[in-house]
């Protein structure tokens, strides 16, 4: 269920948290830090796919085209996911954290595989707590050759 | 099912990637950056909870203690989780990206709610990709008031 909060509410819960008057939370917070971490979900699995980052171009080119756009770090610039693998990421969902500097995105995963090496999910490495030695979990969804051709 | 990969295979789907070889991935790599932004995901609802960050010391007592610890930005030291409201995050499983420079935690939450606002998710505020605006969803499981006693 949705329901809309008066400002008044938010206010006065984000004052709570501290001795000061916190700034109220109307939306992601651009101007904390140019990038905010952007977590990608399965909106039908639930798995947690991928996290990436978006600058406010790409958050509102997100929200204009309902598909996903990233800010690449190393390319320094926008990354409209699965422009080259044709798997694309339809936006179900937007939402942002109580800080409005991290954003989480419910997705249908074209081609249901988010990540470059073929898996569903970029989390397909899990550690084991007591050696920190890692298993894969998961199998391959494609396989990378055949989609980027290298 | 879990399946160990020979280092061999991980190796080559790495330098599938791009025209140079790239570094084999093994484990998070905090050479990359000191802090490794972890997301928090509910092991048995798969709601993702929060986002926070780890240094090497948070995610090696992490994996030691079972219970969630990141490195708070804001106070400069190690942030175990519930120290304070007693919603300690019991930790499930750890995975890492294929980039290594993400986690994952799956948890059990106790007290249901990871958000310091009383909610389940600090991802309570979705947006409305037409106007920006927001809605809350979600109940409140605590009243922070009375939790953190401000």
């Amino acid at each position: 269920m949705d329901d809309t909060v008066p400002n008044s509410t938010l206010s006065s819960s984000y004052q709570l948290s501290g001795s000061c008057p916190m700034p109220e939370v109307t939306g992601p917070d651009f101007s904390k830090s140019e990038l905010l971490p952007a977590i990608a979900q399965d909106s039908e699995t639930g798995e947690v796919l991928m996290m990436a980052w978006m600058n406010k171009e790409a958050y509102e080119e997100t929200l204009r085209t309902g598909r996903v756009c990233y800010f690449s770090r190393s390319r320094q610039k926008l990354w409209r996911k699965g422009e080259e693998s044709g798997n694309v990421q339809e936006l179900q969902a937007v939402y942002f954290d109580c800080d409005g500097d991290t954003l989480l995105v419910k997705v249908k995963q074209v081609g249901g595989a988010a990540c470059h090496e073929g898996y569903s999910s970029c989390f397909f490495r899990r550690v084991d707590p007591a050696t920190q030695d890692f298993v894969v979990e998961g199998e391959r969804v494609f396989d990378p050759k055949k989609v980027y051709g290298k």
